[in-house]
């Protein structure tokens, strides 16, 4: 019997499920009060188109399941740094906490580049939890892209 | 005989239409050469998605239309300067150009905020545009927040 899984092993899931579909490997899940409202992953060449991130199909997929127009109280579980476009999605559906991966120096907008959550015209920051499931994250990413060369 | 309508004149139009549904009016067309790939509207009342903004909507419509998984040498017209989300989706989708309407200091992301396109890790920056059809859409925002009040 496995253990039950955790929201961030479920977006790891997701994330190489990405992979083996020929996607950057990055897999999101939106969870309230322990229930999962939304688990997506990188669909960008699936559905050509660039915006396609998991976190954004995450986040459509969680307001549409909870009908209430935001997502205050729920929890973000993401396998990379979000970048620019994904961090304001999140302030603009207002989550509670954001828990991801490996960062992302390139085109993270957390704690990197723009460092968006920190700015004063950012109208809603949630808590950020970094580093979890980092490894295994990292471990996916490389060796996608490393595929790739 | 009416003149043709220019771009910005069409997404003031869909501005005017979203005000007129309950909807912050802000407007959004995507032209390649001349043809109007895409011209839509805020819909974040309608969806229950906040993060159902004009340019997002234009940006995914452009690219189904398209088909290319990318917008490169074409255009957005908008008629509110766009915030972190969805200016990080005009990098994301390599836009040519990007003319805005009135400028938006509380949650603008291009010429206010995090100046996103001049950030050394944006991928990707658009000729910016500013100030295009700027009265009508000030006027359009300021009837439409103050009859909120």
């Amino acid at each position: 019997m496995n253990a039950p899984q955790s929201p961030m092993d479920l977006a790891l899931a997701l994330a190489e499920e990405a992979a083996a579909n020929g996607e950057a490997p990055i897999g999101a899940v939106v969870v309230e009060n322990g229930k999962i409202l939304a688990a997506e992953r990188n669909r960008m060449q699936a559905l050509g188109d660039p915006t396609a991130h998991a976190e954004m199909l995450a986040i459509r997929k969680a307001l549409e399941v909870r009908g209430t127009g935001r997502l205050d109280g729920c929890d973000l579980y993401v396998t990379l740094e979000p970048c620019a476009m994904c961090a304001g999605a999140i302030a603009h559906v207002r989550l509670r906490r954001l828990y991801y991966g490996a960062d992302d120096p390139k085109a993270g907008a957390v704690d990197n580049g723009v460092h968006l959550f920190a700015q004063p015209t950012c109208h809603h920051a949630p808590e950020v939890i970094a580093g979890v499931g980092e490894r295994r994250s990292r471990s996916l990413l490389k060796d996608f892209f490393a595929g790739l060369r």
